[in-house]
């Protein structure tokens, strides 16, 4: 359903734009546009699948008689080799599609494959995983989408979906006490108040101005820790900084409730995934 | 000139619907509309620069008050801490505009940086480093402009924009000079050739075809030396298939005129920047 | 700076699209082009201002020679016949520009206007006067900022930035308690858990589930009242269903914290605004 | 037909867009996306029906799956609880288009309502009741077709489809003679001259001139007597201006032809409709 | 202004979309971007001007630093090698714009020049020259401007905007009268009604029905007269069917008041300008 | 397929904005919606047909429930009175498409049938006729299509898609082998090079730096002539400028390989196709 969101499909309308241009003359000159066949999308290398219903779509808005059968739900652990989708229908126009559906699939499980290594890596803690708003320009509600496919919880998708009092807020409006009550006027009342604090001292203003969530930026884990025995439970606590496989086994560990990990969306290694025509099936 | 081009504008007004929606509630809340101040972007490690013209207009988009000064060019090897862009105007423009800007500025960046590694690879041998087609949908003249900054060549930039036979138009067509003689009947006279080919044999028929280049798909280091030798100067050469950096400098050795590295764009480590408000600088 | 996001932006283009079609005869066949005039807008009534700026971009869309100056602000109370803008350039393109921009601000005024009746009536409990999703679809952020410079407070502006569970979804879940945990696994941590229901035994469900607020729907004020004291400041209460300005009043006093108010964005009665050319100026 | 015109589904990608944002959280939680069900739509007071299509439209465009039965005419008078539509198909879809929907319909019947109660109140007379150009921007066709709906009829549609001799193109052609001779050069021939005055002495001057419509502004109802008595049967006459349902009666009363409503779409009243969810058919 | 208008503007992006793409290589490897040039525009063969501001506009979207001197006047005939433009600017960008802007200004003037070679052939009768629906897709107010320029006037400019009865509508209805009656019905008053007949039968039933304009279609010479014989100066006549410059003075001569020319605008013979630089100004 | 690219549909979604507005009001007075018929498209005239596929298209954009049978195929000679187009369903419908319809028809057609005269005039010589970039903006895909369909064959269709050293560049460079040089260093290797010359000199100083195709501006017989021998196989050779129907066989008598012609595309004589609804399958 909201993969038919405009944005999404004004994303997808950019992609085959700049791809598709005139038309893919290597296959209109060698393939009759009547000429039907099947093919399938295999997974190459482990990987958690997220896009597949996304790469239906864009085969289907190239051309709406390209079938699409998804053999893999969104979420699901796939092994190499792993068949994901079967396709069928006019040849010519499914490879016309190929590879910018290709291109999403292999961000969107990109993203959810290292989600999922950083969830794991914190259990059996209660700290969630969470991403930011590092998304890549245009993909915020498909890189967020992902996350959650990878186990991930979605930090803001917004800047007016959450209030995040930064430091430049606080100095602006003179104190943490000040600034959550000039946004609290203007914040509309479903939202919680998240303030960033960057010690032990800004974390107790926090917490008495009626923090709801803390943001606790580029601590080290003896600092995280204090945070968790001050605050004790008072707020929510969201480490954030630095935030890498290796190190976020230790953070969870502080007793944090969530983890913010920029690199979930902002560095991402493309799943990779083929299309293969089948061609005992061409006709 | 291009940053301005319809399919580019179209992204940022895309990014910063997803991003500002009903606007920044408390940078709106703290900071009075009027204030001005300066702000700077430093990089926080190593890199090579692109986009900062993209960065600057995306701020004057947000709100044409902000003025930007560059202070480095595109291409340019920066250190960690320096100092690329200065900025000054209305500080909460300057802050609903951070997030949206540097998330293109992290990943072309990212994109030329990497670039810059597998180049390095590849000296003294003559063979450059090209992209492909695996670029973020949406974002294919961007990521090629990137790559083009890390002092990369930019294979086609769509279907249209050059002529590729693959498997799949020579098994259609019914050999290589078939589906050769094919696309041309279709493609403009300003497009050379190309013909993906897996081994020596294919090789052969290719050139007989007539192809203007090769790509040498998926070949081991043994089997691109035994095609530069065949082919003899006849076509350009390409490699392509698994690039990694550690391999890059065997393939280039091997004489081959092209490497292509999907990973270019496929697969990017967003490279670290940051803006912060010069507080002594608030009016 | 957010009158200028993508959102208005296309807007405004669509409004000018239905206005101006090939142009304005009329004026194009008195009016040369370069003869440049006077002109001010003046409230007819009494009116609370929103929409002024927006109104100063519509024009300088259609003309960017046109200047406007701003006479009032935004949130002020009007008197009849108060001159609000000001503005000088080619007539031919200001009246061009007339309707669509007075259109806008009529509406917007007309928002703030009637949301400050209710605002009013309030007082001096410490209800809050929040509008609701009813808005005019294309509209959402105009009507909510009008809704604030009226005085009242913004209830989510999308399904995304905010968790409301209704009844459709408790009853899908089970249970309020298990659809607030289903909404929370998929949600925001920055968004608080709003719960709607009709009866004290659902309030009090819906408290020990952890609902942060309550929405008491098409409740009479005495139920009112038995919420307000069955909650005891566990949440915050909303009343819904029904609100006219008579009634609001009365519903204040009972002790909830917000009062939610459809028709102020889906009934409005337009402000009346008119642009008349300062003959004398006419150059 | 035309509710598939370019602006509407303009408007309509605009609304979902500001409305669903990255989708309806507490529906996705508690809702399997599979998860079928039916709903109907009923009017909560008496109105005139107009947008039901547009509303299957919508629901349509959210999920294709949704099949909508209408059960109502546009322009019918319904009765308070009238089922007006029936829906089925996936519950997370209907409920995700819910609120869009429904502000359509309300909007539309709230314009088609009040403009039947004109309507009826200038009965027996001949006088029609007629809209003007203070449409909602982006509403224009939408607008106008529910003031169809209603009973009424259009004004020009754009500024191109008619042609208005205001007071500024009197006073900068020098004369009304002058202005309608410009205005007939540019302007098609397929369209209608129409002139507003402001007193018996300008509508002579309109009539020699050759105006085929002329608009009384703003004139009492002794005035448009008199004008009605001058005319003699030449033109068409439009009285205009302060038209409320309690005046409009004695205006039609004076023998003019057409009576322009401002109010009919700058000052709407939503017509009140409730979308329920069968429970017992849901699957 | 209108040059302005959401339409031209869009069709202006695809044009430039389809042309830039990622950039012009040749000028961008060969012209420093600093680089600034003056450039100026010649026609080459005699013409009627149409399209000079938009040609400035066109530049100023590609680069604002480019600016325009317009040296001839819209309407104006130009004498072979007159220079209609001039430029200064970063001659790149100069080069970007060059082939889309000049493609705008050689249509618009191509359909000027024929334009006015058919008003000059009417005279010295009343008829005038009018343009038809038959423009082409996106171009509608540019080339029904164009004709303007050429001293013709303009048919309606939409479907809306002018009440044209068809022998398909009559057939419908069942009579001209009733199609007339209801076609009134819906339509606003603002337009005339013209109905389309092809014969004198058919004329006199349509002046019987109030029409206001009758169309003349595909009549010889002989029937144009009688049908000015048998109107009588009720309606206004409008003769249309295969005119061309050879017959288009006879059919003046019989009487009519308006001659629809469909080549107008959908056989253009494209005016000849050419853009230079100029090379002892480059700095 | 590429007829659904993007652009395209944006143009269509222009066209139908600026001929529809707010609906056809006649048809809607006369022709009850769900009124069926059927009707077909016939040449008027002798004619290559180009443009069917995406007359259906638009058909079907404006009501899904239009059916459209194609009774000749693309790059067919039609004679006149041969039925093209059968099309059944609302007739309301097909006739608020028609006009756009047709129009685009009618250009595509043009433009097919003209290039085909310049195809035969050339034979039975190598030579083959190519378009150039002197395209309608907005249509380049659809112009180039029907250049293709007439049997020519197209130069690039951007500027990216093709490397094209003119004057001004090579003065720029300071040579041509210099000019050469910097755009193999931007282009990609997709991409041939070439280089427009206007005298022998030239020519060889083009064939020196590695020009793959040369373009002779403006010359006559004899030299074109010359610049064969001159060039003696080493380049493709086109020539271009001033091309007419009359002219074009002796160039292509001397022994070149391209010859382009800006007149294919901006100076089109519409085919003549009219559409008739057939009355006695009225239903």
């Amino acid at each position: 359903m909201w993969w038919q969101s405009p944005g999404i499909r004004a994303l997808i309308e950019l992609a085959l734009a700049e791809d598709v241009g005139t038309g893919d003359h290597a296959s209109e000159a060698t393939l009759a546009p009547q000429r039907q066949g099947h093919a399938e999308v295999r997974a190459k290398s482990a990987a958690i699948l997220a896009g597949a219903p996304l790469f239906a779509q864009i085969m289907q808005r190239v051309d709406p008689q390209i079938t699409v059968e998804l053999l893999a739900e969104e979420g699901q652990a796939l092994e190499p080799g792993q068949v994901v989708l079967r396709l069928s229908g006019p040849l010519a126009s499914i490879l016309t599609a190929e590879r910018t559906a290709l291109n999403f699939l292999q961000r969107l499980s990109g993203i959810a494959t290292q989600t999922r290594q950083y969830v794991l890596a914190c259990q059996p803690h209660k700290a969630r995983i969470t991403d930011t708003r590092k998304t890549l320009p245009g993909y915020r509600a498909l890189d967020k989408y992902a996350v959650r496919m990878g186990g991930g919880c979605n930090h803001r998708t917004a800047l007016d979906a959450g209030i995040l009092i930064k430091e430049n807020h606080t100095v602006a409006a003179g104190s943490v006490a000040r600034a959550v009550e000039l946004a609290r006027g203007v914040g509309s009342h479903l939202l919680r108040v998240e303030v960033e604090v960057e010690d032990l001292h800004d974390l107790e203003a926090a917490l008495q101005a009626g923090a709801e969530i803390v943001l606790l930026d580029n601590m080290d884990l003896l600092q995280l820790q204090e945070c968790v025995a001050l605050n004790a439970g008072r707020a929510k606590l969201e480490a954030s900084g630095n935030m890498t496989l290796l190190r976020v086994a230790a953070v969870a560990a502080t007793g944090v409730d969530f983890i913010s990990v920029g690199a979930l969306t902002h560095s991402v290694i493309a799943a990779d995934f083929s299309l293969r025509i089948l061609a005992n099936h061409v006709q």
